[in-house]
This record gives structure tokens, C-alpha cells and sequence, in this order.
């Protein structure tokens, strides 16, 4: 039974003429070729990684399983190719997702004039270059009766440098909409030591990955994103293990050649400081809290 | 008794109806403020720089003394604002020298339209993009008959990936200068161990440099370079505390407002990876050699 996917907070999506990625009932998710160079770009990626020995396994986990892929026939007949991959969320009840592409820029050395002039044009437009990232989506659970809260993806795309701050805090608020009540009591980041600290959160997996970075010279992941999910219930509970990083999106990977991926690590490192400040803050707090009762 | 300094591999020179830099007995470099808004935003920058009571000393070190300002008349009598700093090169005498414009980008995220397309071809001309830096100048000291091994600046610009790996090993060799003898024999990167290893050697200077980055974000270093400094005499003594690291050229310094300067950050990682490598290569043939020996 292939249906559309509930949770995805960015990327294509199905519409007119458009095909949309599909989910089954056994943790598969996939992915329709795009039709250009980009497609068979991204399923060439998956296919070199998957056998590459090269890379670790505390690295691979970041990395969503690949099962091959697939041609799969719609309602009209038409026959198309599809990446298959582990459905990210597929074990999550009600996940609360951020997808940031990473990097200040999305184009690679060796791209088109047109290319980068269109890539520079995004990256300008949105935060990418100022900091090295840009939220690109988020959903995030309020509670069953208010579902979530998940801003529109173009209001997200125009977060400047405050609206980032503050998103990366509602991400782990128990109270993450914008409230009818004074701006202190907004955002109030409840959930941060559990997502973003602690020795298997969010900041921990970053610098994880950050370390890789400083020393593998084999991929440019150019105009990758990291996805960010947890399910706030198991963060209320206080439950380890609960929030995962991963990268996704390989259609403009490039190879190294010897050289490290300094833009994607440039945007990463960025990345560290402000969840960094999210926790430093909250525990700062915290200690004041303490300090005081 | 002031005259042209000798040193300067890379940055501007006097020559017909431009003013080039100064050095005096006393060890000062006075560098003229460029006449548009770039000399001013450098001279604003070093004296801003000098009274911030965050900076921590092992950080301040990296950066030129910053002595003033300076009106200066010149041979006809007209009158030049100034920037008076430390000579970097006043206590050496062959120094060996190379700069190296760090990031990706030469522009910072606020800049015109403009002012970015002429930057972004040059970073795209050069191996700014896909490096992450790229070498401005060098001089190697070969010995006093020979002199210093400078190849042209534009031949420097032109560099590609190989030769830039190829540059860091000419910078710590005995024998830098493209010899006629088979290719093997070139480049033998025999100071290595003493400029580029070590607890005070290049590399070192580096991790700690890379450190504070990866926390400050009080500037921006936009098109800044780093300038290494050895003495090949004492690097053939074995003496430690040769090599130096500093930053120069702040005329793009932007506010960090923030965020951490990720540009610098992954180009500096990047160049870090390099340097590693050609101290690696060296290691692994010393110890290659005691295994046959």
C-alpha cells in the first residue's frame, strides 16, 4: 500500500504534472527520479556510497538506507524510475521535523554561469549566505488537538537572522506557535536539553559529523540539507536516543578531489553555534532557576 | 630613514601614481590608506580591533601591532594618511614568505551586485572557490647566490589544485626552485617537520587560530589573508618559535552580528587539511626511511 508521505517540510512535492515521493508500510520511501541530470545524479550518488568502504559506520547512520531503485507505474500507465530509500519518519508517531540545506552556497565550483547566477540570487535571498545555512521547513507537534505548528514554506525561506534564532528555539518548545500572550512566554525551548544536549542529542551528532568533515576529501555536498526529527513525546519523558541528524538531498554532490567540503563544514560549524546558544542559554536559565529557589 | 620594504609577496606596490607601503628602522610598516572607502574601513577596523578587550592574547598575537595612524608628505610635497603597523619581516633576514587569501568568498554577504560579480569571477578565476583560499604571493629562500625562488604573481593566481599542493611543499623544501633534474628530485619539503610540525610550528598556530573561530563572531574577515613567515637558517638549526602566523589586510572586515564567520572558518579548515597532508607525507617517508635504514 504506497501512499504520500504526512511529514515532509520541504523538497517536491506531488501536484499537477509533477510526481510526488510515496511511502509504504514497511519503512520505504520513494523518491521519483527528477527528470533532468539531477535524478540519476542523485540515484548515481546513492548507488556509489552505498558500496563506497570508505565510509564509517558512526558516519553511514547519517546517511538514510538506500534499497536500489525501483520503476513504479502510475494510475495512467506511465512508467517511472524511483530512488528507494529508509522513510525517515516511518517510526515516528508525530515527529517534529527541521530541514536546513546547508552551506552559504548551493552551487558547486565547476557550475554553469546560469547555474550560479540563480543559486547566488536564492542564496542572497535567504539566509545562506549570511549564515552559512537556511531553514528551508519545520513542523512541529503542539498536541493533538492543535497538530502542528508548521509555518509556510515561502514565510520560512524569508527568516532573517532573528526569525532563525527564534525558529531554532521553537523547534523545542512546548509551546512553539506564536501565542496570544507576552513575547517572554513565547518559545519557551522546554525540550532543548533533551534534543539539542546530552551525549546522543542534536549538538552531539553535529559535531559528529563536523569531525568527518575536517577530513574527508571524497564528496562536495553541495546544496545537501540536514534533517532534524524528534518526537516530543519521548523528549517530555525524557528519553534518550530520541532525536536523530541526517542528510539528505545528493542531486548536486560533487567529488572532493583531495579537497574537504569547506562549505558544507563553514555552514555546519555555524550551524553548532547557534543550537550551541539554544542550549547555553536554556542552561543558563536553568542554573539561574536554581540559583534562585 | 624611511624605504620601500622588500618582503612583500603579495598586496599593493608603489608604482606610477600609486602610493605603495614604507618600513623605517624601528620596525614599522606604514601602509597607505587606499583612497576610497577601503583604507578608511582598515583603519577604523585596527583601531577598533586594538581597544576590544575581548580579543584573548594567543589570539592577539596573530595580528600586526597597530601603532596609528600617520599623515605622510611625500617627495612633492603632498600629504598621505597612513596606517603605521608592525613590520612582520623587521626581524628576519631572508624571510621566507607566503600569503593566502582565505575563503571561498572574497565578498561579504551585504556587498553590491557589483562589487560581487567582480569578486566571485576572480574567486571562480582562482582556486578561492574550490579550495577555499588561494595563495597571493610567495618567496622561498633558496640560498645568497640564488637568491629567493618568486615565481610571478599572476603565475601564482593561476595556480590550480596540484599546484597549490605543490607550492606548500616548495614553501618548507631545501630545494624550491623548479630544478632540472627528474621531477622526483623536486620540492623534498625537508623543513616540513620544523615549520609546519611541532608544538609552535605552523599547523599548531593554525588549530588554535581555528579554535577561536569557531566561536567568535564579532567579525567578519572577508578577504583577509594569512601570511606565513620562516627563517629558512634557523628552520635548518632546528629552532623552534620560527614560524609565524598572522592575519592581514582588514580593509572588507564586516560586523559578525552574531554568527561566526564561516567563510574564513571552512577555508581556514581547508588549508589546514592541506598543511596536514604535506606533514604527513613527510612523516610517513622519515619513518619509510628508518624502516629501510
Amino acid at each position: 500500500m504506497l501512499k504520500i508521505p504526512e511529514h515532509q517540510v520541504a523538497g517536491h512535492h506531488a501536484s499537477n504534472g509533477t510526481l510526488g515521493p510515496l511511502i509504504d508500510d514497511s519503512g520505504r520511501f520513494y523518491k521519483p527520479l527528477q527528470g533532468d541530470e539531477r535524478g540519476s545524479a542523485e540515484a548515481a550518488f546513492y548507488k556509489q556510497f552505498s558500496s563506497n568502504t570508505q565510509i564509517p559506520d558512526h558516519i553511514r547512520k547519517f546517511f538514510p538506507i538506500f534499497y536500489g531503485t525501483q520503476v513504479m507505474t502510475a494510475s495512467d500507465g506511465s512508467e517511472h524510475p524511483h530512488i528507494v530509500l529508509q522513510d525517515l519518519t516511518s517510526s515516528r508517531l508525530n515527529p517534529t521535523i527541521m530541514d536546513i540545506k546547508i552551506g552559504s552556497r548551493t552551487f558547486g565550483h565547476e557550475a554553469s554561469d546560469a547555474y550560479i547566477a540563480k543559486c547566488l540570487k536564492r542564496d542572497r535571498e535567504t539566509t545562506s549566505l549570511q549564515l552559512g545555512f537556511r531553514i528551508s521547513g519545520l513542523q512541529v507537534y503542539i498536541n493533538d488537538e492543535s497538530g502542528f505548528y508548521k509555518p509556510p514554506r515561502d514565510d520560512v525561506l524569508k527568516s532573517g537572522l532573528d526569525d532563525v534564532r527564534c525558529l531554532f528555539r521553537r523547534f523545542v518548545s512546548s509551546n512553539p506557535a506564536p501565542a496570544a500572550v507576552p513575547q517572554e512566554l513565547e518559545a519557551d525551548a522546554a525540550l532543548a536539553s533533551n534534543v539539542y544536549g546530552g551525549t546522543e542529542g542534536i549538538l552531539a551528532q553535529l559535531l559528529e559529523l563536523k569531525a568527518w568533515f575536517e577530513d574527508q576529501t571524497m564528496y562536495h555536498f553541495c546544496a545537501c540539507s540536514l534533517l532534524f526529527v524528534f518526537e516530543k513525546r519521548l523528549a517530555l519523558e525524557g528519553v534518550s536516543q530520541n532525536a536523530q541528524v541526517k542528510i539528505i538531498d545528493f542531486a548536486h554532490v560533487t567529488e572532493g578531489k583531495g579537497v574537504i567540503d569547506h562549505n558544507f563544514l563553514g555552514g555546519l560549524c555555524s550551524l553548532i553555534k547557534f543550537i550551541s546558544e539554544v542550549l547555553g542559554d536554556c542552561e543558563e536559565h536553568k542554573t539561574d532557576q536554581e540559583g534562585d529557589s
